[in-house]
């Protein structure tokens, strides 16, 4: 028996990814549980999976070494499997100084390029579908620019970071902020966004998707 | 000499609240510089500040009692304050089980009611302003709704504390995750979001509220 579950969902939505990453970084075994968007009893996020996860969104991970320790919200995932399991801080850090850096950067992708970029993805996909009516102009105007906003927050901090001589976004190696912009920026075409302006943030992607470890964990995850 | 210095804003704004409300909770000594939102390169958060946030917001703390450090992002400056200056885990956890309950429903409150809600600030006051024509229905129906949904969770979530014996939200005493939801709960009148079918949610305002050291905090930050 694997010694996690991994609640993910079928179809896109980045953020189970970034956990299924960071499992396989550290070595360690899952089974994945694929649910719908519904609310069916079974397989529904918003079925019985709301007793693990109040908020019905995925990812949710189950420690079964640990009692069956329930965590939902992909960074506090992320936060716990550094602090359980990765007593080195090689993911997260190895001194309060560190750590916070890494923090710093995985909650303004929490924050800041996750909900965003969200809003793009459902302005071009799902907005007209739930709402009944087109989105305005003025909404793209918000949240693309929104979005480009960050995306040269991020190339420059790539750009700083190699100054520096490193090609990671917080330390001098690959954390879990990393793993957190890389399940976004892995998408941004789903949102019609062009990121083939940030040449640094294009050369960390081609970095990121190069380690083998990352298509180990797409391929674990349900696709539709 | 004070110890910390933090970066706030003149106007409304939440976030810097949470951090001086934790500085007071800790005993710490900080001052506050209050920044405008323009360009100016003194006193605007896209002058030189962006030096030490290139992201343009406030808060941003400086440790000057550890070489000057530098960190933004609100959650990002909460876990430093209770990684270094926490040490017996009080308002962050005493065990990774703990620290990651908290960590669950504080970036819960980063990736969640903060940008909806603030969202659905923009709507009611900036957007016509900023794009030049009025927000679609749709706008406020996305937004409000998902404030909304994000409220009914935290009332749900508080009642379950509530029968095991803790008026607070992640912990059975106030921890980080409180403070930052306290910031935004506590204007949601600026949003019209009516908050009064959330009972447990009001009387856990209440509560926080009727602490001295969050009005101390409040005091300490400029208002206009």
């Amino acid at each position: 028996m694997a010694q996690f579950t991994l609640y993910s969902h079928r179809g896109p939505g980045p953020n189970p990814l970034k956990v299924a990453i960071v499992l396989e970084k550290l070595g360690l075994s899952y089974e994945v549980v694929a649910l719908d968007f519904g609310d069916d009893h079974e397989k529904g996020v918003k079925g019985k999976f709301l007793q693990l996860n109040p908020n019905g969104r995925v990812p949710a991970l189950v420690d079964h070494q640990q009692n069956d320790f329930v965590v939902w919200e992909s960074g506090a995932i992320l936060f716990y499997l550094a602090a359980q399991y990765d007593k080195q801080g090689k993911f997260f850090g190895k001194d309060v100084q560190e750590q916070t850096i890494t923090m710093q950067w995985l909650t303004h992708q929490l924050s800041g390029l996750g909900p965003v970029q969200g809003n793009v993805n459902f302005l071009h996909h799902y907005w007209k579908g739930a709402y009944g009516e087109e989105p305005q102009k003025s909404a793209f105007t918000r949240f693309e620019g929104e979005t480009h906003r960050l995306y040269k927050i991020l190339d420059d901090q790539l750009a700083r970071q190699s100054s520096r001589g490193s090609q990671y976004i917080a330390l001098d190696r690959p954390t879990i902020a990393d793993y957190s912009f890389y399940a976004w920026v892995n998408i941004a075409s789903f949102g019609k966004v062009d990121i083939s302006p940030y040449t640094h943030v294009v050369k960390w992607l081609e970095t990121i998707n190069a380690d083998p470890q990352i298509k180990a964990a797409d391929d674990k995850l349900p696709k539709s």
